[in-house]
């Protein structure tokens, strides 16, 4: 792997060049972005040179598409042509059955492999981009079959993806869709619902007083901004409609049984999961050197 | 006020014990709970003696009811004959209503001002207590009238949780059980809800490595006990009913429209509302002095 092209140069793109460089790629990394956004870059140092479209994929081994979904499909329908034989395209989109699907009608010249990196800040840019933003992370990769991680350039890739101190996961496509279904869109318009309820439930400025900080955990994830997840619910929408309606029939059951003994038992289950999960937390951050973990509204 | 019985020496109470002998309380504070409570309660500083009930309630121009809600319930509804005349019952319980109306039926030697600190821990118990704990914190005290608050022994009880770093706010019984049933019995079910659901529905350890820090936020409070939440849900459940069924409209409203551009107005909603919330947390950091702000799961 000698050359880089990443598209998209934002948070995501950025960091994984400068990670990249961090873990001692010593290959060139061409960048595919706005001119605005190209400068920011190269001043950060996370590319080497920023180049149209067309002449970056006529160089790169490596094409790692860091767009927005939206972006990553129309660019996926287009850049057969200009692809080298024998390099890999990746990407970073955070939903990956639409883009894995589009990739296999597209992608013919070079391998494509999906991805979706479990990292991201508040705040979004090259500006903000970490060369220590993928440590201690999920990277999880989506062939369409298990063979595809095997190939010499697909098995490159994830040498690297270990070195910027990622944690490599193999799923489906569909697996991975359906799960994050669940662990990051659901939480993502529970937490958008519950904003949207109490601004319109909730009256004078003093009514906010009475709010600890478990509503503001709980509804964090309200800030994050539609520019993403309008794709994300464009892309998985029967899996979110299908987690939608489990979690309804969840609080529907929880309401019919508000003063009934069932509820301890529902509480139990709950304890038992949120343990599960801090406990899943507290390996990850012992594997993560970080000292602040970054937050991950702006990637889905 | 030279006499203060704190019935139910746990983290709230004991908290409140540290907190006026912080704030220059030269009186005595007696301290009525189980016998190991009183000991560690003593070892901690929080009273200066455990007395029975009824020894207590007889010395008493303060009576600070910090016991579980039904607890609080129970002992409203014993107390009337141990009462000193002139005296000021209140207590620390995270619903109001049904508290003040048992009061109203049963006090009436004494007044009863209810109350409810906005302040907890994840933790509870004496052992956690702490001085600081209700700093910059908000206090809604629940007058049956407004009236209630202009007696010379509510406005002393009112110096007193201004002078622990508190905010008072007032409000009618009825307004604070919807509020809370909105910012903070809404977040504790959907989080639940939440754990709940996907504890059904995802498999093996791996799918709770693609969760980010998102997830864990929004589901922070379903390790919320039952202990405490049980009797929240059982006096407040009318309220609750109503936040429910229009949260669940809310998201069938959401799952109905998931493709369409009335997605981005609901999030511009929710920006802007989880913006009014953080404009609002950053006031009270302000004006709180604590470096580590508390957590109220143990509370409601």
């Amino acid at each position: 792997m000698e050359t880089v092209a990443i598209v998209g140069v934002g948070l995501i793109g950025g960091s994984f060049g400068l990670a990249l460089k961090k873990a001692g790629f010593a290959g060139k990394i061409l960048g595919v972005s706005a001119p605005g956004t190209l400068e920011k870059a190269l001043e950060r140092g996370a590319i080497d040179q920023g180049l149209p479209l067309e002449q970056a994929l006529q160089h790169a081994d490596l094409v790692y598409l860091s767009q927005p979904i939206s972006r990553i499909l129309e660019t996926l329908a287009s850049i057969e042509p200009w692809l080298r034989p024998g390099s890999l395209v990746t990407d970073a989109g955070s939903t990956k059955a639409k883009i894995v699907g589009q990739a296999q009608r597209s992608i013919h010249q070079a391998q494509f492999l999906g991805g979706h990196p479990l990292a991201g800040k508040e705040r979004r840019g090259v500006q903000e981009a970490d060369p220590d933003l993928f440590l201690g992370r999920t990277y999880v990769l989506t062939p369409g079959d298990p063979s595809e991680l095997e190939t010499a350039p697909a098995c490159e890739f994830i040498q690297w993806v270990k070195a910027i101190g990622a944690v490599p996961l193999s799923l489906s496509p569909q697996e991975h869709d359906r799960i994050v279904s669940l662990t990051s869109h659901l939480p993502q318009l529970l937490a958008s619902a519950l904003a949207s309820t109490l601004a319109g439930r909730l009256g004078p400025a003093e009514h906010l007083q009475v709010a600890g900080p478990g509503l503001r955990d709980t509804i964090r994830l309200a800030s994050s901004p539609y520019d993403i997840w309008g794709d994300i619910l464009k892309t998985n929408t029967c899996e979110i409609e299908a987690a939608l309606a489990a979690y309804v029939a969840k609080l529907e059951d929880l309401r019919a049984h508000l003063c009934s003994e069932r509820m301890r038992q529902e509480f139990q289950i709950a304890n038992e999961f949120a343990s599960r999960l801090k406990q899943q937390h507290t390996c990850e951050s012992t594997a993560q050197v970080r000292s602040t973990p970054s937050l991950e509204e702006s990637t889905g």
